[in-house]
């Protein structure tokens, strides 16, 4: 590409700067020390996001990965078994933290029912007859993923999710939702976010993915569950000050969960062109496009001479659709792809 | 039954009594602090232990799970990824201390090449790409458990073992042998239990399954490793004072080794007599039998009141065969479930 | 008091709110995605902040707490012994993540040198003699912290700082300096902060206390250090996104660190005005001042009724000046506890 | 010394010998598989030794270690802080498993009452006010130790046991009581053990140490205590098969509580001695001497070329008497030491 050319970077939707509206909300955010509980934004913000998701109450934390950590910690006893889907967050990118930090021994499940979730049938397998003898590990926990990273995105129907709770329940199993990007399942659906929460003790949503917020995300759960969490967040270190200039940016990205739908439409854009090419990528629920090539690390260095940045994820290139790339941005990367002769 | 039947315990090979000569070497040995480092028995069993497995140096610990969780947390560095066939003894057995203990986050593989063994390719699949990123989970460790119990007692062939081992090794994992019944598979192959831990770093081995010794199992590897081990076995609270008098009994089992192709042949046996009866049962490598029914809990029950104890794993009932039963036994039991209609 | 008096928040120094300067260069920070280590301002703040205490590296960490942890993780092995002065945060204030997380065994150390550190005979005596068996306990780390909150902001002289480095050192020892307040150490001493790290291997530094940012601190070390903590905040969900917006107030805070020399003046002469009323306080040689009282909850709640927060510590009524109480703020302080006839 | 002489061991009352009738014991010993439920002779050691601790229930354990381990891990949340006199065995003999496996954070007490245990002001002081708020540290339990060793093996007068559960319990403490010699404590105050353990929730008491077993402790608390510490037991790697090879010696060790009066006699027959010598020794109440010396590693090499061993606790030589030492052997002891010229 011309060194003008814009460099369009499909690695995340992580990757989007906070935008105006954001950053004047941020510079003029009334705060306090949120440490001792003061912080009237970060209050607000934990408010208005159990209230989205359906929960009794919220917590703020740093990052998706502590508000997960949280939560298997809170939920496992040492050496607990846990299922999710093969591929799931907390299985694969949180450095094992459910293992050495949460003590939990995980199980991953197949994805049976479709992608990013077990058949109930499947479900119950795993977590197998009651336990009859002290010496026999304990299923204790189910993780879902709402939409389901490593499976493109994917969204679990609601009569999925009613029929794993079901499950689950019956077995006296807690379950936890990584709701990291639980936004975009609720606009593909058309669902507000708390009709995917259902009958769940615990979910966590991200306000940087997607939504565009700098920093960020929340665990709800019951009132008792947060004041425990509250402890532990402070224990791992994320325990912040004046953390209302953050929470400021994450109240406009709630604003704008409806804009997610341009996003998903990008995705579809971008795959059908990807597909024209002769690329074999999945079909885009939401806004995350899985193609399976060659040799990855070679379409990586190809893409990235085109100006165009993307991801590994389980093998296959990931491209995420998000704000700071338009449709235009899209046709420009599809352009450049097949004028690189790519295919 | 009637109530002069002896009953017959099939539930483990663990149930086995010391028999006399055992119970003589235990009341005449010498013994001294093994804490302190002084125990002259339990020195000669490491030594002999050692030996006898090929590897530079054993450990005594009191179980073989506490075997396993000294090799997993030493070669586990927090929330390190590692492999294991689904099933084994560290994924299902243990409580989960690999997880909560060792630190480990494990990934069970499927048995594709044969009952306890992925082959080569699933494992290099399971292993992945090289990490290029901090974020990205790292895999350091292939566990192998030969025999594998959750199998049946299965054996893993030489070549498909070393086949495995370079798998692992080129991709730059360490890796442990839960041996457990490594005695079991160096009978059935025909050969010396050292020539089954080629190329590993550590192997576990127990002397209370098949070599009918009351308590004790050992751990394998580098002089550096079993001086890091025995650290980590006080800090578990494994370091026993006069463990000469499990030591004396264990070197007895050591001498039986061979002995256990009569178990093997038991197990043959009762496996063609459960056929013939028409259940549905595996073809036994070594002294484990796994029949499939269509309920395990009333299948236990019948036998339970036909005299005969067994043992419920991955939901099919599990029958061992061992030193305190004899082919007689063996032709009892067939006896009393034809006559109990069972089938 | 009256509707209209102006609440005077002697609580923290973390109270503070960002002022304009800070929230517009929070407005205007060029930010990335700082977890694909793509954000230059958190970049800069790191590199400034490693200069600036005279270290190789330093990392970004939502929290002192998180750094501290980090830290003593990095440098512990299991169970390894750890030395830090009685009350030091680490011991007191990180709800005990030292041991649950880290995995240290603490052992407080008396104040005999002089609030907040021992002399270099007890710190010699407190790690011992060489470990000469496995069976012992291992000390392998020393922690400091300048200043030392507990014992109301003290400084620890350079001559002492580096009679306890070089007792540490001989015997082994990597040195933690928990130097969250090391800003008005080194404005005490008339020294920059990079005096007050010779010799120690690791330092954390906060931006919220006294430099009046919102959210963060720094832990630096060598480069290796950096990489391993690096990943280590990661597993521990301190990895953020666009966390530029943080570190540009976070630099805004780094210039004024002189300014200090007016909170310790505050802390003086609220000090000089108890004892004028015959409170017992400390002769204050930073920004913290402790008195005794005869009942804290007493004093407190009689305070609260004044418009003035304190808070406890250690069985002591602490009030803490920063940039948001002015030298009248402390006057009028003075003056209503006057009034209040407390005394 | 002349190379008939025989070699007196004093580091240790671990060093015994199983003598004939343990031997005989364990020889005829009825046995089980004790993972399973099934060892008789575990069994009754189980239950005699609660009913001896006037417990409702006994776990067996291989060690001391892992029986303190146990009952600390299951007393201890994440992070709790925890109390007990310094040089306790918990703290310093444990290789720091409190902190890394139990995740509790240690804070020693001063002996101010005498030695081994605190004043119950000083116990309060530790204690604190109640917690106010979720960032304070929670101390949510009380270690003792009877007899205490680090103190020369101090017996705690059983008021002072009293006034300490007292306030401990006012607090809302936990009590664990680390009674791995409560058996001299009690032979020493001319009461039954069970008059020791008045009011604390658990307590451990060791088999191997003055009784004369090889190997074994156990852990006594509640029924549901015992439950849950036997799925800790395995987790651990501390469940063993036929144990009641080992429990049969322990309850021929539990016949001869009544012996220790002649070991506690030995005691002050070696420590008169030695002070007659002039060294500077304690008094001691039990079976365990003391002394101070001008280079302990050089008394320790003396001692040894005269055929005597000792060992070293807290800066101090440690000699300890024990069953296998008879009156006899202490006044060679002193003879050897006196021909020696030491002093």
């Amino acid at each position: 590409m011309s060194h003008d050319a814009k460099s369009l970077d499909f690695r995340s939707d992580t990757v989007t700067q906070p935008d105006d509206a954001m950053r004047r909300a941020m510079a003029s955010a009334e705060v306090g020390d949120n440490v001792l509980g003061h912080d009237p934004t970060v209050k607000a913000l934990e408010e208005r996001a159990a209230a989205v998701l359906g929960m009794p109450a919220a917590l703020w934390t740093p990052s998706g990965t502590m508000a997960n950590l949280i939560a298997l910690s809170l939920h496992l006893q040492r050496g607990d078994r846990f299922l999710a889907p093969r591929g799931a967050h907390v299985l694969q990118n949180e450095l094992g933290s459910a293992a050495w930090l949460a003590g939990g021994m995980p199980d991953p499940m197949e994805h049976d029912a479709g992608p990013g979730r077990p058949t109930p049938e499947t479900l119950a397998a795993a977590i197998g007859a009651p336990v009859s003898s002290y010496l026999e590990l304990r299923t204790t926990l189910l993780c879902l993923e709402n939409t389901h990273n490593a499976s493109g995105g994917a969204v679990i129907p609601p009569h999925e999710h009613a029929q794993l709770l079901s499950t689950a329940r019956q077995a006296g199993l807690r379950v936890h939702l990584d709701g990291a990007r639980i936004w975009h399942a609720a606009v593909a659906l058309g669902l507000p976010p708390a009709a995917l929460t259902v009958g769940v003790d615990t979910v966590s949503a991200c306000f940087s993915k997607g939504l565009g917020a700098p920093v960020g995300s929340v665990v709800a759960g019951s009132q008792s569950f947060v004041e425990r969490a509250r402890r532990l967040r402070h224990m791992l270190g994320g325990g912040v000050r004046q953390g209302g200039v953050l929470a400021a940016a994450a109240l406009v990205g709630l604003d704008r969960i409806g804009d997610l739908s341009e996003d998903h439409e990008k995705a579809r854009k971008l795959a059908a062109g990807l597909a024209e090419f002769g690329w074999e990528v999945n079909t885009p629920e939401t806004n995350i496009v899985l193609a399976r090539v060659a040799d990855v690390a070679v379409t990586l260095d190809s893409l990235g001479a085109l100006g165009i940045q993307a991801s590994v994820l389980g093998g296959r290139v990931r491209f995420v659709t998000h704000r700071d790339l338009s449709v235009a941005d899209v046709e420009e990367a599809l352009r450049r792809i097949k004028a690189g002769g790519h295919p």
